[in-house]
């Protein structure tokens, strides 16, 4: 499988860099979700992308672009609902998407290191967050999750 | 009229910010122009917006983002060919919009402010970069193009 160098965010609740770029305060419910495309350059600081900038580098063509969409739209509807009933808030996750023989796969894992988690009670942060923010109780809140779902 | 607050850049060669955001080369010219969608707003410091983003914000919906679209590469179709003949390479351009009773308007100036022109021959910058980059010959710049143009 060749990986398309795209990290692909869907988010439905703001937070983080969403935050900043919108002008939107962290928690702000989004009406629909929102899909980003960012371009897995670390020497360019991994830009956000439009479906034009794709094109023009040719990581995919428009029905590739909606493909894709499509797939992370269907991963968040079903994970949303799934995780909304052991009380967690899907906030927002990043997925990876491959080609083999012209077709679109999806290659990632889901995990509290590419997922915002949220308690749905209390709001608490169950994810990477609490590492990047110095927020202390990483492994415990990993845990949390885990005992959440497992 | 109501303004959209959305700077809409259309782009035929990678220049400027472009050239950083994709890693390409100032210069490169693009099979098919692109199309960026700027916010509007200093204190984000005019982020790029893809249409989930300009959805999300109710800027405009996805039929206006089309009409807009489409508005923006007429009217690069025109100038750059009306430019072409008179020595002029259009490496990009930004354009405003508006509305009014519903209807989409364009909204805005051509001019080496808003646009980015080349000597089709030399290669001379004839716009705001000649400013912008300490190049010298700002206001012979904007007479060369006006000569050509008048």
């Amino acid at each position: 499988m060749d990986i398309i160098p795209l990290e692909v965010v869907v988010r439905n609740i703001v937070a983080g860099s969403l935050s900043k770029r919108l002008g939107l305060e962290e928690g702000y419910v989004l009406e629909e979700p929102i899909i980003e495309f960012y371009y897995k350059r670390d020497d360019l600081g991994d830009p956000l992308l439009n479906n034009s900038h794709i094109r023009a580098l040719k990581l995919a063509d428009e029905e590739e672009i909606k493909e894709i969409t499509a797939m992370g739209f269907k991963v968040n509807d079903i994970l949303r609902n799934y995780l909304s009933n052991k009380g967690i808030e899907l906030v927002d996750f990043k997925l990876e998407f491959g080609k083999n023989n012209g077709n679109i796969l999806l290659a990632d894992e889901i995990s509290p290191d590419t997922c915002r988690f949220w308690d749905k009670s209390s709001g608490e942060k169950l994810d990477k967050d609490r590492f990047r923010r110095d927020l202390g109780g990483v492994e415990n809140a990993y845990r949390e999750v885990w005992s959440r779902v497992k």
